[in-house]
């Protein structure tokens, strides 16, 4: 396969772009991540989800510690080209590491960030394998 | 209403923070964009989704132009608080400036990326009014 469409998306000045993860079945919005040029080729080659991790700087192949890999169904791009959609599935039913189903778990309600949805897995249980 | 809530987000270096709309109804991801503290007061205030527009540096009232406003329902920080997930009407059906639902239109298909929906509206019928 050409690697001519990666050359078509607008790269960060850091060579990142943003990536939204999206549940294909549910329409739920997992989490937010970023990718780079190879990692969102391994994505597509692998056809499981693999960020670049900021925070560490390497990749991250989500899933790797938890098993909650994303299966990777569909890969979209925006009319800007500097945005990344995946449709996913979404293994374990959990994206998020507080053990929560998505990432999203808060909502503003009456000036305050509050929590509206439940943990589904202690995230000790998770990571502590 | 304090804006205690405001101080919680982890705002970038430039003080802003990547938004995700979603059509409240349908899950259809519509569009990326970014806010700054104070479009993101002023969403909360104002009902409607008001973004920073980073190619203008000014506030961006969507539909400000085209009509096409975000109704927001929700308003939802992840489990980083460094990005918003709004849950919106889209006015019009039409988020995006090609005159299509979506902004996210194009699928990564045998390593291309192809479009696979169709334009509602001819974009100058949207803004040349």
């Amino acid at each position: 396969m050409s690697d001519a469409w990666l050359d078509e998306i607008r790269w960060t000045d850091d060579g990142l772009v943003p990536v939204i993860a999206q549940q294909a079945d549910s329409g739920r919005v997992m989490m937010f991540a970023w990718m780079n040029r190879e990692s969102l080729q391994l994505t597509a080659e692998e056809g499981y989800a693999v960020y670049w991790s900021r925070s560490r700087q390497k990749l991250w192949r989500k899933g790797e510690e938890s098993g909650h890999r994303q299966k990777v169904l569909d890969i979209q791009l925006d009319c800007d080209e500097d945005v990344i959609l995946l449709k996913i599935e979404q293994e374990g039913g959990i994206a998020c590491h507080t053990g929560r189903e998505s990432c999203f778990y808060r909502s503003l309600v009456d000036g305050q960030w509050q929590p509206v949805e439940p943990v589904l897995k202690d995230p000790k249980a998770i990571y502590n394998k």
